[in-house]
């Protein structure tokens, strides 16, 4: 397990010492705090949508109809540059701790408790990650100790609810329940990263007839079983009971609504399956298109639940989603594998920009200018000093180190925090599918350039993302001075933050970090 | 609403600033800390079970059967003078907050939102108390802000478990919760301060026609709707599920075991029922009598779980109730009202010791001598610092004054917090049963003697609690120096915590306070 920089947890004072008047309030609460909902797709590719984050509109985007993620981005900002680790449990992992993937080691995703779902590799043996995900209490081996982000909104007056996939914790351990990260209310969500089925006629996966059910199963829908209610649904009515149940309380909320859509199984969404084969698409593509289409329909419920309650001028509404598109999987959709995300390049588990690069959008009442764009980068580690400065909360303390920046400023158009900034991304695993830079690697990305290191291989890659966002052009041999200055960089931080790489099995030694070898 | 003071709430710090090890540890949880079960049962009188807690056994003694906490007294320490507020949501408020009732102003029973539950007076307005509960945001009317025990004990790594019945904060407000407070489990708790049913045939008191359930349907116990399953036996079954669940974390835990039993209805539980007809009780006393051995039963499944985990030797074990037995409603019982808690005068709802005295037992393996017995007093309170004590957690600051004392010197018989203590209850309310010692009152006991003080009619009753336990000879008259001396005490007390009182109907002024009248 990884050692790690801890920080002695103290929190801010979090009442003034005597109060005279009639309520008991705190400081930093007597101004009015925004609602926040986190709206985070999994597995949304940057292009499983109608709206372009390119600079021009792909034959994707004429095929899917994403209406609320247009209606969002009319009211507020689009990222075309925001950044994800490009499998699910680091990036959730980042987002709750605002620590970076390669110092929190939860490289990987997890369920099952001290065990690497990694698959197999003759040459290389993969790093001693945190397969146990993250936990708030010390002692729990394989884990990264934090302070989460609901936790801290709980402390400083946020209601906080969690709707959909967890997937911080290994099973059978602390971080399985979002409970355990100051999360008051949770709709489904638990160790889990996947789900069995979005069928309400198959119960979500639960089995009925006492035999165990499967492991993704998802968990606390029971009063949908049988019926006719796709769980993208499910979650969005169980979401709206929850907001009409914070309406009661005098508490600005926290919405992490985290849909377990747009992952595999690719089940057919019946309200909107037959529109999507009439418009040409295969049944596979057509599956597809329902599972996206379902998952707006969510966002347009939620901006509706707000419209109608008068919450909408104080509600921040950030649109993402958790990694690449799966482009990786033949048996799932349709056409040739690694395009599903053209431009992009690859896809779900790469370190190339189809594994990585994300759809998101930010609303925000009275501060982001709508209908506006941004090109500059950010990385999901960035919404955890972001959110809390949103919630205006001031003084904090965390155990973990917090590697994220906050994007305020961008979203503010009053400055450029990845301005010289080099984001990193860190992968000593094995994921299992293979493709386009699948593969234990570890990544740089600073202005234009980006560098990508392959572990097992020693092979390096340069590309200029500006003017080559399908990276097919490798300019490292055309520039090894900026392979060298990159590859320095990047080895530095890993050591830094403690960063972990796989072994050789022929030899039992270290791969190399990126500035241990020149080529 | 009350004026409070606030400490300043700076957590001690809860990490070491850097370790080199493998795990990531914090200075005060390297030790092995003890699981700690709080086992509380509702409004259970002193002497319905068959373990004697006052010096001589009584005719319920002989007709109840608590084998299991004779087994635990034998394990322990039996305490005969502990005592509670006579209402559950006042005695509860003061467990997970360390603050007096006088204090919190939780005075009364909550459950509406901003309403009253008292009985309308034509004498006397209550006071304007805390009607919803307790709550650790601040901003929400009508509440006590606090830290919850929960809270603390989450922080300090334990994995806190909430079992049955809350009744912490009314209904729509932030403490309805028990994931507010801290606990990472909820098992059927809300705002309902009792249950509409003890019967899986009824669905515990849950409607399935559409229409909507009473106010106090136990949530949560779907699974058992149908079945012939006791609420009881239905939260013991789920109790145990959650720590099976525990014990795979590598983390002590707190279950806070909080039996909806043996508040009324007296169902019959069909597994005792007709055992004790047998023994020629009374159908009524026979159900009654079955709610306890339920009980009991729950307390001796939990011990076996114990016992077969290997967990009985790290294991503190705390049985208390919340308030004194009913014995104001001749409906529910046999007998003649008010003397159910023989040889204590009164029951629930009562200043005497009826309403006040509870069965309380502590096991604490190693550290509290097997089969002892203490007569010195303590109150409800006292636990908070109690417990942070045993779980080693030393370093904590709160929201609220705490006005508990650890009695741990009295577990381990090094000292005696008691001696030359006051303890206080403040009830300025109207419950709406009537009897002895049932109204709006003000306590105070100090050694032997005990004051209680009218608000409305400003009666002072002087007792011997020593030589009269049940309270019959009033000395106030042969004593007017002690009356004199308490009644100042208890002014002052009530005065300095930010006590309330209620009003005469007829002059809109004040009742006074105990030491503005003499007789």
């Amino acid at each position: 397990m990884k050692k790690s920089l801890l920080i002695p947890f103290v929190l801010a004072p979090m009442a003034i010492p005597s109060v005279q008047g009639k309520e008991q309030v705190r400081k930093d609460q007597t101004e009015k705090r925004p609602n926040i909902i986190f709206f985070l797709v999994d597995d949304m590719g940057w292009q499983d949508t109608s709206l372009p984050f390119w600079t021009r509109k792909t034959h994707y985007n004429e095929e899917f109809e994403t209406p609320n993620m247009e209606r969002l981005a009319a009211k507020g900002m689009m990222f075309t540059q925001a950044y994800a680790s490009s499998i699910s449990s680091p990036s959730r992992c980042s987002l709750l701790t605002g620590a970076n993937a390669a110092r929190h080691c939860v490289t990987n995703w997890t369920y099952p408790k001290n065990e690497q779902t990694d698959s197999p590799s003759s040459v290389f043996k993969v790093a001693d990650w945190n397969v146990n995900g993250i936990c708030e209490v010390p002692g729990i081996s394989h884990t990264f100790q934090v302070t989460a982000l609901p936790e801290l909104l709980k402390e400083n007056g946020y209601h906080t609810i969690h709707c959909g996939k967890a997937h911080f914790g290994a099973v059978d351990t602390p971080g399985e329940s979002p409970y355990h990260f100051g999360f008051e209310v949770n709709i489904a969500g638990h160790a889990g990263g996947g789900l069995a089925s979005y069928l309400g006629e198959d119960n979500y996966g639960n089995r009925t007839d006492g035999k165990p059910s499967p492991a993704f199963a998802v968990p606390g829908l029971e009063k949908y079983w049988g019926t006719h209610t796709f769980v993208t649904e499910a979650l969005t009515l169980e979401a709206i009971k929850a907001l009409d149940h914070a309406k009661e309380y005098n508490q600005p909320f926290f919405l992490y609504m985290a849909h377990y859509a747009i992952h595999i199984p690719i089940d057919k969404d019946a309200r909107y399956y037959q529109k999507y084969l009439d418009k040409g698409l295969s049944p596979k593509e057509a599956a597809y298109a329902g599972l996206i289409e379902g998952m707006d329909k969510s966002l347009g419920d939620l901006m509706d639940w707000l419209d109608k309650n008068g919450e909408t001028e104080n509600t921040i509404i950030i649109f993402m989603s958790d990694n690449g598109g799966l482009a990786s999987q033949p048996d799932w959709r349709d056409g040739t594998p690694y395009t599903q995300n053209s431009p992009l390049k690859s896809g779900k588990g790469s370190a190339y920009e189809g594994g990585i690069r994300e759809p998101m959008i930010v609303s925000w009442p009275g501060v982001v200018k709508p209908d506006t764009k941004c090109d500059k980068y950010m990385i999901i580690e960035d919404f955890f000093p972001t959110i809390l400065e949103m919630a205006g909360v001031k003084h904090y303390s965390t155990v973990q180190q917090v590697d994220g920046k906050s994007i305020v400023p961008l979203l503010t158009q009053a400055g450029d925090p990845s301005n010289g900034r080099s984001l990193y991304w860190n992968f000593p695993n094995n994921w299992g599918n293979t493709g386009p830079g699948i593969g234990p690697t570890c990544t740089v990305r600073k202005g234009d350039w980006k560098l990508i290191y392959y572990y097992d291989t020693g092979k390096k890659e340069l590309f200029d993302i500006k003017e080559d966002i399908g990276e097919k052009n490798d300019l490292s041999l055309q520039h090894p001075d900026i392979v060298k200055r990159l590859s320095k960089d990047l080895g530095r931080y890993l050591r830094k933050v403690g960063g972990q790489r796989p072994t050789f099995k022929a030899t039992g030694l270290p791969c190399p970090w990126p500035d241990e070898i020149d080529r």
